[in-house]
């Protein structure tokens, strides 16, 4: 059940986020948006999250176990690189706002998802004061489909990707988009769906 | 005039900090606190914000100006140093909590004091919500005289270390000394005591 609600802040226009759970095939599905969207539309931007920022490196660097520190400290590294994101020269405001479509792998619900496992659910919500995107897509792979894909990768598994946390994360997803606000367009996608089907669908939702 | 408030949350015991604008002098002091009070204490631990860590080093390297990033994410990744700083493994709770008397140079009112002078002083707060210090004391060197002292220095100045900026950082944190809670030991000092003046009337505060 969806309740949606009012909210009065307006949406980043011309930006758009895919999330999904890790594994998800959200990477996928975005460089064949950002093909099929760039043959009509020249002005198409991707960017993901975290960054390729100096502080979006070091957080992978810590969820590959190179540095430790608190849920809490990496929950606020994942903002403080968002925000730079949003708000930077050259980042989504300013892309969005001279005309450019801007697909983003990754955005606040991620944090949402998965830090809310580890941290205070309240407290993520409380540093994530984020504007939210024009249209944000949810692709629902299942979490054995997931873990499967991240079993076939090659190198160190995340510390995010154990099945148990991806249940709990999917369920932190679910029940964001629960409130989402009226004039956010929303597209939950069955992940079972082939990588084509899957472009189609997103593409006749985005209507570009 | 200091209107102190009642507050629930139990301050840090064996925690002490230091504050002050850059150039108060702090630095000076927290190493001959250390020294006099190392003395007839075995245990007692120097530490400062921004810390030795990944994520203090990338904080230096933003106010070096190497990285740029918004007011806010930096206020965010201070806030990341912090948490880590304060409830990493062998953070300031663990060592405070093993009987060891920890001195700190800066903490989250020098937050308070400077990145209010960029960003929202609610957001500032709001990202900021750690315990007390058993004992804070501000040297309160006048803006000149730390100006002065920052001249002399080698190298480049950083982004705080600007006379009209320094006003604006001491106004902040006067006034956030003003609400401090009742169960927090305050010492204002005048920063134009002598070196053996100021740690001399530390070292009577502090009983120790």
């Amino acid at each position: 059940m969806t309740t949606r609600i009012e909210d009065n802040t307006m949406p980043i226009e011309h930006f758009i986020v895919l999330e999904g759970l890790d594994g998800a095939g959200t990477t996928t599905q975005l460089d064949r948006l950002v093909e099929h969207i760039g043959k009509k539309n020249p002005a198409v931007a991707r960017t993901f999250e975290p960054t390729d920022s100096a502080i979006g490196r070091l957080i992978r660097s810590i969820q590959r176990g190179e540095e430790s520190v608190t849920s809490e400290s990496l929950a606020l590294l994942y903002s403080a690189d968002r925000h730079n994101h949003i708000y930077g020269n050259g980042g989504i405001i300013e892309l969005a706002g001279s005309g450019c479509f801007v697909l983003s792998d990754r955005y606040f619900y991620s944090s949402i998802a998965y830090q809310s496992s580890f941290c205070d659910p309240d407290f993520v919500r409380s540093i994530n004061r984020y504007p939210n995107p024009e249209f944000l897509i949810f692709i629902d792979t299942p979490v054995e489909e997931c873990m499967r894909r991240i079993d076939m990768r090659d190198g160190r598994k995340e510390i995010f990707e154990k099945e148990e946390i991806l249940r709990t994360v999917r369920s932190n997803y679910l029940k964001a988009f629960e409130s989402l606000p009226l004039n956010v367009k929303f597209l939950r996608l069955e992940g079972t769906l082939s990588i084509e089907e899957t472009t189609k669908a997103i593409l006749e939702f985005l209507n570009l």
